[in-house]
Protein backbone atom coordinates (compact mmCIF):
# COMPACT_ATOMS: atom_id res chain seq x y z
CA UNK A 1 0.00 0.00 0.00
CA UNK A 2 2.60 2.27 0.83
CA UNK A 3 5.93 2.74 -0.72
CA UNK A 4 9.15 2.00 1.31
CA UNK A 5 9.80 4.72 3.82
CA UNK A 6 12.31 7.35 2.99
CA UNK A 7 12.86 8.72 6.19
CA UNK A 8 13.46 7.32 9.75
CA UNK A 9 10.42 6.70 11.79
CA UNK A 10 8.85 9.00 14.56
CA UNK A 11 8.49 8.52 18.47
CA UNK A 12 5.57 9.01 20.21
CA UNK A 13 5.31 9.04 24.04
CA UNK A 14 2.89 9.40 26.61
CA UNK A 15 3.48 10.76 30.33
CA UNK A 16 1.65 11.64 33.23
CA UNK A 17 0.82 10.78 37.11
CA UNK A 18 -0.95 7.44 37.59
CA UNK A 19 -4.48 7.66 37.79
CA UNK A 20 -4.39 10.60 35.06
CA UNK A 21 -5.95 7.82 32.33
CA UNK A 22 -3.52 7.49 29.28
CA UNK A 23 -3.54 3.65 29.23
CA UNK A 24 -6.76 4.07 27.68
CA UNK A 25 -5.69 6.26 25.08
CA UNK A 26 -2.43 5.09 24.08
CA UNK A 27 -4.33 1.91 22.42
CA UNK A 28 -6.21 4.29 20.06
CA UNK A 29 -3.67 6.85 19.09
CA UNK A 30 -1.71 3.59 17.76
CA UNK A 31 -4.93 2.01 15.79
CA UNK A 32 -5.13 5.36 14.40
CA UNK A 33 -1.47 5.17 13.21
CA UNK A 34 -1.61 1.75 11.47
CA UNK A 35 -5.44 2.91 10.00
CA UNK A 36 -2.57 5.22 7.72
CA UNK A 37 -0.33 2.60 7.07
CA UNK A 38 2.13 3.03 9.28
CA UNK A 39 3.82 0.28 10.95
CA UNK A 40 3.56 0.89 15.46
CA UNK A 41 5.90 -0.45 17.45
CA UNK A 42 3.64 -0.35 21.03
CA UNK A 43 5.85 -0.61 23.88
CA UNK A 44 6.10 0.55 27.47
CA UNK A 45 8.67 1.95 30.47
CA UNK A 46 10.39 0.73 32.30
CA UNK A 47 10.45 -2.44 30.33
CA UNK A 48 9.98 -3.26 26.45
CA UNK A 49 13.27 -5.92 26.71
CA UNK A 50 13.65 -8.71 28.85
CA UNK A 51 16.60 -7.21 30.48
CA UNK A 52 14.38 -4.16 31.37
CA UNK A 53 11.26 -5.83 32.57
CA UNK A 54 13.43 -7.48 34.69
CA UNK A 55 14.70 -3.96 35.91
CA UNK A 56 11.13 -2.81 36.08
CA UNK A 57 10.16 -6.01 38.53
CA UNK A 58 12.73 -4.61 40.41
CA UNK A 59 11.95 -1.14 40.05
CA UNK A 60 8.28 -1.26 41.02
CA UNK A 61 8.63 -3.88 43.91
CA UNK A 62 12.27 -3.06 45.97
CA UNK A 63 12.96 0.48 47.75
CA UNK A 64 16.27 1.89 46.67
CA UNK A 65 17.78 5.37 47.04
CA UNK A 66 16.80 8.20 44.25
CA UNK A 67 19.72 8.07 42.08
CA UNK A 68 19.66 3.83 42.23
CA UNK A 69 16.62 4.72 40.61
CA UNK A 70 17.28 6.75 38.12
CA UNK A 71 20.51 4.47 37.05
CA UNK A 72 18.29 1.43 36.84
CA UNK A 73 15.40 3.55 34.85
CA UNK A 74 17.97 4.80 32.66
CA UNK A 75 19.64 1.14 32.52
CA UNK A 76 16.03 0.04 31.23
CA UNK A 77 15.81 2.58 28.83
CA UNK A 78 19.43 2.09 27.46
CA UNK A 79 18.51 -1.58 26.19
CA UNK A 80 15.26 -0.44 25.49
CA UNK A 81 16.92 2.09 23.09
CA UNK A 82 19.57 -0.32 21.76
CA UNK A 83 17.03 -3.48 20.90
CA UNK A 84 13.76 -1.84 19.74
CA UNK A 85 13.70 1.80 19.90
CA UNK A 86 16.49 2.50 17.94
CA UNK A 87 16.04 -0.18 15.08
CA UNK A 88 12.51 0.47 14.76
CA UNK A 89 12.99 4.54 14.16
CA UNK A 90 15.78 3.15 11.72
CA UNK A 91 13.07 0.89 9.59
CA UNK A 92 10.75 3.76 9.61
CA UNK A 93 8.35 2.40 11.75
CA UNK A 94 6.32 4.46 14.23
CA UNK A 95 7.12 4.18 18.04
CA UNK A 96 4.67 4.65 20.29
CA UNK A 97 5.81 4.31 24.43
CA UNK A 98 3.89 4.42 27.32
CA UNK A 99 6.24 6.58 29.63
CA UNK A 100 10.23 7.60 28.50
CA UNK A 101 12.80 10.06 30.22
CA UNK A 102 9.63 12.73 30.82
CA UNK A 103 8.47 10.11 33.73
CA UNK A 104 12.11 10.13 34.97
CA UNK A 105 12.56 13.66 35.69
CA UNK A 106 8.75 13.61 37.05
CA UNK A 107 8.94 10.83 39.78
CA UNK A 108 13.12 10.41 40.27
CA UNK A 109 14.32 14.31 39.34
CA UNK A 110 10.77 15.86 41.30
CA UNK A 111 8.51 13.39 43.42
CA UNK A 112 11.85 11.75 44.61
CA UNK A 113 13.95 15.06 44.87
CA UNK A 114 16.62 14.03 42.74
CA UNK A 115 16.27 17.26 41.17
CA UNK A 116 15.32 17.68 37.24
CA UNK A 117 19.14 19.04 36.70
CA UNK A 118 20.56 15.71 37.47
CA UNK A 119 18.17 13.67 35.32
CA UNK A 120 18.81 16.40 32.40
CA UNK A 121 22.94 15.31 32.69
CA UNK A 122 22.00 11.04 32.75
CA UNK A 123 19.52 12.03 29.77
CA UNK A 124 22.46 13.84 27.51
CA UNK A 125 24.31 10.77 28.91
CA UNK A 126 22.12 7.95 27.27
CA UNK A 127 20.13 9.89 24.47
CA UNK A 128 21.52 13.03 23.97
CA UNK A 129 20.51 12.70 20.26
CA UNK A 130 17.23 11.36 20.47
CA UNK A 131 13.91 13.29 21.64
CA UNK A 132 10.14 12.17 20.96
CA UNK A 133 8.50 14.03 18.29
CA UNK A 134 5.72 14.55 20.45
CA UNK A 135 4.64 13.89 23.68
CA UNK A 136 1.27 14.05 25.38
CA UNK A 137 1.10 15.11 28.82
CA UNK A 138 -1.76 13.83 30.79
CA UNK A 139 -2.38 16.39 33.30
CA UNK A 140 -4.27 15.66 36.23
CA UNK A 141 -5.40 17.03 40.21
CA UNK A 142 -3.13 14.75 42.11
CA UNK A 143 -6.24 14.61 44.89
CA UNK A 144 -8.47 13.47 41.79
CA UNK A 145 -5.70 11.15 40.60
CA UNK A 146 -5.87 9.29 43.65
CA UNK A 147 -9.67 8.83 43.69
CA UNK A 148 -9.32 7.62 40.42
CA UNK A 149 -6.52 4.90 41.52
CA UNK A 150 -8.57 3.72 44.30
CA UNK A 151 -11.21 2.69 42.19
CA UNK A 152 -9.21 0.94 39.67
CA UNK A 153 -6.49 -1.15 40.48
CA UNK A 154 -4.10 -2.16 43.65
CA UNK A 155 -1.00 0.40 44.06
CA UNK A 156 2.73 -0.18 43.06
CA UNK A 157 5.44 1.07 45.16
CA UNK A 158 4.97 4.53 43.36
CA UNK A 159 1.29 4.36 43.13
CA UNK A 160 1.00 4.27 46.88
CA UNK A 161 3.28 7.21 47.69
CA UNK A 162 0.75 10.57 48.88
CA UNK A 163 -0.69 13.40 46.87
CA UNK A 164 2.35 15.45 48.29
CA UNK A 165 4.91 13.36 46.76
CA UNK A 166 2.25 13.28 43.40
CA UNK A 167 2.07 17.02 43.78
CA UNK A 168 5.99 17.23 42.96
CA UNK A 169 5.37 14.87 40.24
CA UNK A 170 3.05 17.17 38.57
CA UNK A 171 5.16 20.12 38.97
CA UNK A 172 7.92 18.66 37.33
CA UNK A 173 6.21 17.47 34.46
CA UNK A 174 4.79 21.15 33.75
CA UNK A 175 8.65 22.08 34.24
CA UNK A 176 9.95 19.64 31.45
CA UNK A 177 7.13 20.85 29.26
CA UNK A 178 8.27 24.92 30.08
CA UNK A 179 11.42 24.18 28.57
CA UNK A 180 9.70 22.09 25.74
CA UNK A 181 7.35 23.80 24.85
CA UNK A 182 7.35 22.84 20.90
CA UNK A 183 7.32 18.57 21.94
CA UNK A 184 5.12 18.27 24.94
CA UNK A 185 1.67 18.79 24.29
CA UNK A 186 -0.59 19.09 27.95
CA UNK A 187 -4.12 17.31 27.55
CA UNK A 188 -6.32 18.21 30.53
CA UNK A 189 -6.99 14.84 32.03
CA UNK A 190 -9.81 16.05 34.24
CA UNK A 191 -12.22 16.41 31.01
CA UNK A 192 -14.28 13.00 29.93
CA UNK A 193 -12.45 10.53 28.71
CA UNK A 194 -14.88 11.64 25.32
CA UNK A 195 -13.22 15.29 25.62
CA UNK A 196 -9.32 13.64 26.31
CA UNK A 197 -9.66 11.13 23.33
CA UNK A 198 -11.06 14.43 20.89
CA UNK A 199 -8.28 17.00 22.22
CA UNK A 200 -5.66 14.16 21.56
CA UNK A 201 -6.87 13.19 17.84
CA UNK A 202 -7.18 16.90 16.94
CA UNK A 203 -3.17 16.58 17.93
CA UNK A 204 -2.02 13.81 15.97
CA UNK A 205 -4.34 15.00 12.72
CA UNK A 206 -3.06 18.54 12.72
CA UNK A 207 0.55 17.46 13.89
CA UNK A 208 1.39 13.92 13.14
CA UNK A 209 -0.64 13.12 9.85
CA UNK A 210 1.40 15.28 7.58
CA UNK A 211 4.72 13.56 8.84
CA UNK A 212 3.16 10.31 8.11
CA UNK A 213 2.26 11.29 4.71
CA UNK A 214 6.02 12.86 3.81
CA UNK A 215 7.39 9.08 5.36
CA UNK A 216 4.72 7.35 2.92
CA UNK B 1 40.56 -1.92 72.20
CA UNK B 2 40.48 1.42 70.37
CA UNK B 3 39.08 4.20 70.99
CA UNK B 4 35.89 5.32 69.15
CA UNK B 5 37.29 6.81 65.53
CA UNK B 6 37.31 10.43 65.51
CA UNK B 7 37.72 10.18 61.29
CA UNK B 8 35.66 8.43 58.61
CA UNK B 9 37.20 5.36 57.79
CA UNK B 10 38.95 4.63 54.51
CA UNK B 11 38.38 2.64 51.28
CA UNK B 12 40.82 -0.07 49.73
CA UNK B 13 40.14 -1.30 45.91
CA UNK B 14 41.06 -4.42 44.51
CA UNK B 15 41.63 -4.09 40.10
CA UNK B 16 43.07 -6.50 37.78
CA UNK B 17 42.25 -8.27 34.62
CA UNK B 18 40.25 -11.75 35.69
CA UNK B 19 43.20 -14.19 35.94
CA UNK B 20 45.38 -11.73 37.35
CA UNK B 21 45.20 -13.14 41.10
CA UNK B 22 43.89 -10.37 42.70
CA UNK B 23 41.50 -12.20 45.01
CA UNK B 24 44.05 -14.76 46.74
CA UNK B 25 45.48 -11.32 48.35
CA UNK B 26 42.32 -9.62 49.38
CA UNK B 27 41.43 -11.89 52.27
CA UNK B 28 45.25 -11.33 53.34
CA UNK B 29 44.45 -7.66 53.33
CA UNK B 30 41.58 -7.27 55.41
CA UNK B 31 42.80 -9.49 57.96
CA UNK B 32 46.08 -7.29 58.19
CA UNK B 33 43.77 -4.50 58.46
CA UNK B 34 42.09 -6.66 61.24
CA UNK B 35 45.19 -7.14 63.07
CA UNK B 36 45.56 -3.54 63.49
CA UNK B 37 41.80 -3.35 65.39
CA UNK B 38 40.01 -1.77 62.56
CA UNK B 39 36.79 -2.58 61.72
CA UNK B 40 37.03 -4.00 58.29
CA UNK B 41 33.53 -4.60 55.83
CA UNK B 42 34.56 -6.76 52.96
CA UNK B 43 32.43 -6.50 49.99
CA UNK B 44 32.62 -7.12 45.73
CA UNK B 45 31.28 -5.46 42.49
CA UNK B 46 29.03 -5.69 40.60
CA UNK B 47 27.23 -6.78 43.68
CA UNK B 48 27.15 -6.28 47.77
CA UNK B 49 23.32 -5.87 48.18
CA UNK B 50 20.45 -7.93 47.02
CA UNK B 51 19.48 -5.68 44.12
CA UNK B 52 23.22 -5.24 43.01
CA UNK B 53 23.65 -8.94 43.30
CA UNK B 54 20.43 -9.42 41.17
CA UNK B 55 21.85 -7.00 38.59
CA UNK B 56 25.27 -8.56 38.87
CA UNK B 57 23.79 -12.01 37.75
CA UNK B 58 22.28 -10.34 34.77
CA UNK B 59 25.41 -8.42 33.96
CA UNK B 60 27.50 -11.89 33.79
CA UNK B 61 25.14 -13.73 31.64
CA UNK B 62 22.97 -11.32 29.58
CA UNK B 63 24.57 -10.04 26.74
CA UNK B 64 23.65 -6.10 26.14
CA UNK B 65 25.63 -2.93 25.12
CA UNK B 66 28.21 -1.19 26.39
CA UNK B 67 26.51 1.99 27.38
CA UNK B 68 23.70 -0.35 29.26
CA UNK B 69 26.13 -2.67 30.86
CA UNK B 70 28.03 0.86 32.45
CA UNK B 71 24.70 1.97 33.49
CA UNK B 72 23.69 -1.47 35.09
CA UNK B 73 27.30 -1.34 36.44
CA UNK B 74 26.79 2.00 38.45
CA UNK B 75 23.23 1.40 39.11
CA UNK B 76 24.80 -1.85 41.02
CA UNK B 77 27.47 0.89 42.36
CA UNK B 78 24.84 3.46 43.26
CA UNK B 79 22.97 0.70 45.74
CA UNK B 80 26.16 -0.80 46.96
CA UNK B 81 27.43 2.79 47.96
CA UNK B 82 23.95 3.67 49.58
CA UNK B 83 23.26 0.72 51.87
CA UNK B 84 26.86 -0.53 52.89
CA UNK B 85 30.02 1.53 51.51
CA UNK B 86 28.55 5.53 52.89
CA UNK B 87 27.10 4.29 55.90
CA UNK B 88 30.26 1.54 56.48
CA UNK B 89 33.21 5.05 55.94
CA UNK B 90 30.73 7.27 58.03
CA UNK B 91 31.03 4.75 61.30
CA UNK B 92 34.88 4.98 60.60
CA UNK B 93 35.02 1.12 59.14
CA UNK B 94 37.65 0.14 56.40
CA UNK B 95 36.08 -1.01 53.34
CA UNK B 96 37.55 -3.12 51.01
CA UNK B 97 36.37 -3.69 47.53
CA UNK B 98 36.92 -6.71 45.00
CA UNK B 99 36.51 -4.04 42.03
CA UNK B 100 35.05 -0.81 42.20
CA UNK B 101 34.47 2.10 39.52
CA UNK B 102 37.84 1.17 37.46
CA UNK B 103 36.85 -2.11 36.34
CA UNK B 104 33.97 -0.12 34.84
CA UNK B 105 36.37 2.08 33.19
CA UNK B 106 39.04 -0.76 32.10
CA UNK B 107 36.08 -3.02 30.88
CA UNK B 108 33.36 -1.18 29.63
CA UNK B 109 35.88 1.80 28.69
CA UNK B 110 38.42 0.02 27.66
CA UNK B 111 37.24 -3.56 26.54
CA UNK B 112 33.90 -2.41 25.35
CA UNK B 113 35.38 0.32 23.87
CA UNK B 114 32.79 3.00 25.17
CA UNK B 115 36.37 5.64 25.99
CA UNK B 116 37.54 6.00 29.64
CA UNK B 117 35.68 10.00 29.00
CA UNK B 118 32.50 8.84 29.50
CA UNK B 119 32.72 6.68 32.28
CA UNK B 120 34.41 9.27 34.05
CA UNK B 121 31.38 11.50 33.59
CA UNK B 122 29.05 8.67 34.88
CA UNK B 123 31.30 8.14 37.71
CA UNK B 124 31.41 12.15 38.74
CA UNK B 125 27.27 11.74 38.56
CA UNK B 126 27.37 9.14 40.64
CA UNK B 127 30.19 9.44 42.96
CA UNK B 128 31.48 12.71 42.32
CA UNK B 129 33.01 13.17 46.25
CA UNK B 130 34.39 9.81 46.72
CA UNK B 131 37.14 7.90 45.68
CA UNK B 132 39.12 5.13 46.70
CA UNK B 133 42.02 6.08 49.23
CA UNK B 134 44.35 3.17 48.04
CA UNK B 135 43.73 0.78 44.97
CA UNK B 136 46.26 -2.02 43.87
CA UNK B 137 46.38 -2.88 40.04
CA UNK B 138 46.99 -6.39 39.55
CA UNK B 139 48.84 -5.65 36.39
CA UNK B 140 49.60 -8.87 33.84
CA UNK B 141 49.97 -9.87 30.70
CA UNK B 142 47.13 -10.58 29.20
CA UNK B 143 48.31 -13.95 27.79
CA UNK B 144 49.91 -15.07 30.87
CA UNK B 145 46.11 -14.63 32.62
CA UNK B 146 44.11 -16.65 30.21
CA UNK B 147 46.67 -19.35 30.73
CA UNK B 148 45.60 -19.08 34.37
CA UNK B 149 42.02 -18.65 33.78
CA UNK B 150 41.95 -21.69 31.69
CA UNK B 151 43.45 -23.57 34.65
CA UNK B 152 41.32 -22.64 37.28
CA UNK B 153 37.78 -21.76 36.42
CA UNK B 154 34.89 -21.99 34.14
CA UNK B 155 34.97 -18.60 32.29
CA UNK B 156 32.15 -16.00 32.72
CA UNK B 157 30.73 -13.53 29.93
CA UNK B 158 33.39 -11.47 30.51
CA UNK B 159 36.56 -13.90 30.74
CA UNK B 160 35.72 -15.53 27.72
CA UNK B 161 36.51 -12.85 25.97
CA UNK B 162 39.66 -12.88 23.71
CA UNK B 163 43.38 -11.75 24.61
CA UNK B 164 42.75 -8.59 22.03
CA UNK B 165 39.91 -7.63 24.67
CA UNK B 166 41.67 -7.95 27.80
CA UNK B 167 44.85 -6.10 26.07
CA UNK B 168 42.12 -2.98 25.87
CA UNK B 169 41.24 -3.80 29.20
CA UNK B 170 44.56 -3.54 30.79
CA UNK B 171 45.63 -0.50 28.65
CA UNK B 172 43.04 1.36 30.36
CA UNK B 173 44.28 0.12 33.68
CA UNK B 174 46.83 1.74 32.91
CA UNK B 175 45.85 4.97 31.35
CA UNK B 176 43.16 5.29 34.37
CA UNK B 177 46.69 4.74 36.87
CA UNK B 178 48.51 7.43 34.93
CA UNK B 179 45.56 10.15 35.54
CA UNK B 180 45.37 9.10 39.58
CA UNK B 181 48.99 8.15 40.50
CA UNK B 182 48.64 8.81 43.75
CA UNK B 183 46.09 6.43 44.31
CA UNK B 184 46.45 3.38 42.02
CA UNK B 185 49.50 1.29 42.91
CA UNK B 186 50.56 -1.26 40.31
CA UNK B 187 51.60 -4.24 41.53
CA UNK B 188 53.88 -7.05 38.55
CA UNK B 189 51.10 -9.96 39.30
CA UNK B 190 53.09 -12.20 36.74
CA UNK B 191 55.46 -12.77 39.94
CA UNK B 192 55.10 -15.19 42.35
CA UNK B 193 52.26 -14.71 44.95
CA UNK B 194 54.59 -14.99 47.44
CA UNK B 195 56.68 -11.69 45.79
CA UNK B 196 53.35 -10.14 45.13
CA UNK B 197 52.03 -10.10 48.79
CA UNK B 198 55.46 -8.77 50.12
CA UNK B 199 55.11 -6.29 47.81
CA UNK B 200 51.02 -5.45 48.78
CA UNK B 201 51.79 -5.46 52.44
CA UNK B 202 55.21 -3.30 51.92
CA UNK B 203 52.66 -0.75 50.38
CA UNK B 204 50.10 -1.34 53.16
CA UNK B 205 52.00 -0.77 55.89
CA UNK B 206 54.02 1.92 54.70
CA UNK B 207 50.48 3.97 53.63
CA UNK B 208 47.75 2.97 55.07
CA UNK B 209 48.83 1.67 58.58
CA UNK B 210 49.40 5.39 59.77
CA UNK B 211 46.01 6.38 58.59
CA UNK B 212 44.90 3.29 60.61
CA UNK B 213 46.42 4.43 63.88
CA UNK B 214 45.43 8.30 62.84
CA UNK B 215 41.68 6.96 63.47
CA UNK B 216 42.12 4.85 66.59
Amino acid sequence: MTLPSTKPGRLITFEGIDGAGKSTHIAACADWLRSLGLTVVLSREPGGTALAEAIRNQFLTQACDPQTEALLAFAARSDHLARVIRPALARGDWVVLDRFTDSTAAYQGGGRGLGVDRIAALEAWVHGDLQPDRTYLFDLDPEEAARRRAQAREADRFEAEDVVFFGRVRQAYLARMAAAPARIVKLDAGQPPDAVRAALMADLAANLAPLARLGS
